[in-house]
């Protein structure tokens, strides 16, 4: 069972327990490991290696493709083994200890940690931790449900422990496309010229001989904890398609649309889940993750391939995914997620990209990830590598949280992720707001009168005109522009006494 | 005379006078003209029109390249002829009107417009207004020291104005390229692999019959108003090439660096300007403005070649450069702003970026275009297109304003252009901060040591300590994070009392 796996055999006495693979791993050491968006992290090494500091403490930059599953980064923040975190986490446990400043984490566009990597920018990474379905006969690594950064980090570590992972299906085997961009100045143009382009390997080409631990595991992905469309998600997407729809009649595309990206997350998934009910038809995705709306769209005759760097399901998309993978196989692509993700191929396929907002202010300005302007809450992740390069820039948020304590729309965001040249439209349950060709007053009018929620309008407006009358390109009155969020903190809302 | 600068015969008898020509432009429409960083603008059309609207007021949406020299955005501001500017400026008359709300500014990055252009996502351009040196045997522009978006306006736009500058040496002929990516997403790689590639055609192509006027001018183009080198430019030119010297020490870069990419500017020019005195050679640029630095560095042999969108130089360098511009023709490139400013080509070439900012947080978030958070200055122009994608990102700008009333790190930015993930290092005349893979809360800690007025340093370092007390990815005292600029404006100062 296991010579299939491990196929290139001089590779089968490299096998040991995860203790002693995850002993390789030293103080101070930069780890760079598999895992994208909870999928295809390598599990049973960091969980030696966090039941180890338990014991005997260490500390490391841990860098990965973007968050882990199975509770990882938790465990590793809860054992004090992360000194720096790079470039993506989504996990409660490791944000406390990020807010705390016990964590240094380093939020990255996800395009360009390799780069940084690359022309050491950034301190190299000594050793890789890999998942994998298998070694092929010459070494090559093939990787699970993600690819990440696992290519690079493989390819520039001088050691790499490989997991082979028995409960990820042999089927996943073909599904990646591996293509690392040379150094540069000398590179040559990427070759992917639509998303079904395959242009690499379908496997980590390495020196075997760099392999120096196999670690055999069984435990599978976390499955995604999507929450089912709600009546606000699915207003979202009613909006969304709308607005499409328009766009087609308008002759601006077809009902093929553009390729699409969509972020991670309950209210992107929704708004792809609802293409479902819509006259567009051969829809081809080219994203960071293929969440369960990518399968339901698959299923539902509606998308005829999607490109993305990982697979994340819930648990039931899981069970029914998995063991029908070769009828999906055809239609599917895995890439590095520095080419999932790269500007180049954004901006020449043309994608509509999908992205969740925390927050946007009155001029389009887009908030993705810091909770009152100064507590981290996952990290920007793709969105500006889509959101900048991408054909049209969508964010979608509802239009309240905290049972309406908080508004979504704001006078000025207290942290920009995206800004107002970035963000075309935007989109929550009260409606949408199309941005394209505005001057900064236009577009306050505009989303003022369509995306908040009824209660904030008024004192909304009323900040918006007193600011007008002080003058400017984006009038703001400076001194009240964040006391929305002075309010929220002090008082626990920002509803107007 | 005129035959050998209109050589497509049949065009001849279209020659007009600016006033007819100004005619053809109506009430409503939206009219492209050349022009980038005050350089080729179409000189005599626009002027015309200005005289026009004092007697008979009309209103257009006026897109270009960049800003306009001769004073024309100011002319047509102060005649009320724009309802519309689109996508920067840099007139001090034109910015009164719009920070007043008279003229609607769409401020966007500058490879953008014409793909927003291409697939109607903003109004059309009716008409386009040229500047170029010839017209060719079968009837493709030459456009003159910039091109800018002339390229794409004038093959979109149905009906096409010529003004053949006479002034403007026929030297000039041979140095354009002129590439325009096709509609997506069929498609394919901009084959731009080296600064020096040449991919497309010294002219603009399309059919003549689509030129219905010509207008002879002899105008000169406005010459740049860079400042010379001071002492804290200097100083900032100093610590750069300090910190690049050791770039090139670690082994990341050799001396001939990456290819640069400068802003307009007198910072970023004094800083290129400093690289004469320094071990660097073979240098090459991949930048939208080329200004007197680039034909200094040639000229003290430092600069093997210059890709540019425009070239705009001081009275001076003008005297010398035109009469010998054959003498440099065979190192330079002008191009479409959309391919000097690609995200696809700044990435593959990994450039070096060097921005200016009007002033930055101590997390390193840039404010390049908004005074006070709310008055827009000139324009975010292409600082976006290559903060993000090049290979490093640098961002330099004097440590005070206004006799020290204004320090240019603040707790929080009023306005943000870029964010800290687009923000490698920065450069004051203080000193140099390389925030490369580290964490806001260690950004803060070595932008406060190395960048900052030592005035400011005190009062920067307590907010700094008491924010972090209060916790937080990216700490702040929120109800005070703008209190420096509110300062300024109740009390003309952001010092501390």
């Amino acid at each position: 069972m296991l010579r299939d796996r491990i196929r290139y055999k001089p590779l089968l006495d490299r096998v040991v327990s995860a203790d002693q693979a995850a002993s390789l791993i030293k103080d101070g050491m930069t780890v760079g490991m598999s895992g994208f968006t909870r999928a295809g992290e390598a599990k049973a090494v960091p969980l030696a290696l966090a039941e180890r500091a338990r014991k005997d403490p260490l500390k490391i930059t841990l860098m990965t493709g973007a968050s882990l599953g199975n509770d990882l980064d938790k465990t590793l923040a809860e054992a004090h083994v992360l000194a720096r975190r790079i470039p993506f986490q989504s996990d409660p446990g490791l944000r406390k200890a990020i807010n705390a400043g016990e964590v240094m984490f380093i939020d990255q566009h996800l395009s360009e940690t390799v780069e940084q990597l690359r022309t050491n920018q950034i301190k190299p990474v000594d050793i890789a931790v890999i998942e994998a379905v298998a070694i092929t006969e010459h070494g090559g690594i093939v990787p699970t449900t993600s690819v990440g950064n696992s290519a690079s980090f493989a390819i520039l570590a001088d050691k790499v422990i490989v997991e082979i992972n028995l409960s990820q299906p042999v089927t996943l085997e073909g599904l990646h496309d591996i293509y690392i961009p040379t150094r540069r100045p000398a590179r040559m143009p990427i070759p992917v010229v639509t998303p079904e382009a395959r242009v690499g390997l379908p496997f980590i080409p390495i020196p075997p001989e760099k392999i120096v631990a196999i670690v055999v595991s069984e435990k599978h992905d976390s499955s995604a904890t999507i929450q089912p469309p709600d009546s606000e998600t699915k207003a979202i997407a009613g909006h969304l398609t709308d607005f499409l729809l328009n766009e087609v009649k308008q002759g601006r595309m077809g009902y093929e649309l553009q390729p699409l990206q969509a972020g991670i997350g309950t209210i992107a998934n929704a708004v792809l889940h609802g293409f479902i009910d819509t006259p567009f038809h051969d829809l081809k995705m080219y994203s960071e993750v293929l969440q369960d709306s990518t399968f339901e769209l698959f299923d539902a005759g509606k998308m005829t391939f999607a490109s993305g760097s990982s697979i994340t399901l819930s648990a039931e998309m899981y069970q029914k995914v998995l063991p029908r993978l070769a009828e999906y196989k055809h239609r599917l692509i895995l890439r590095p997620q520095e080419i999932s993700n790269h500007p180049e191929v954004i901006r020449r396929l043309g994608l509509i990209c999908i992205n969740t907002a925390l927050e946007f202010d009155i001029y389009g300005n887009v908030n993705s990830t810091h909770v009152g302007g100064t507590h981290m809450m996952n990290g920007i992740g793709g969105s500006g590598d889509f959101a900048r390069n991408g054909f049209m820039s969508i964010f979608v948020t509802k239009s309240i949280a905290k049972n309406g304590a908080i508004s979504s729309v704001v006078p000025m965001v207290s942290h920009v992720d995206h800004t107002e040249h970035d963000v075309d439209v935007l989109v929550t349950e009260v409606g949408l707001a199309d941005l394209r060709g505005l001057a900064p007053r236009e577009r306050a009018a505009i989303i003022i009168a369509n995306c908040v929620e009824p209660g904030y309008r008024d004192a909304l407006q009323d900040y918006f005109d007193r600011a007008v009358k002080r003058g400017g390109h984006t009038p703001h009155l400076i001194e009240e522009a964040l006391s929305w969020h002075v309010n929220l903190r002090e008082k626990g809302t920002m509803r107007p006494a």
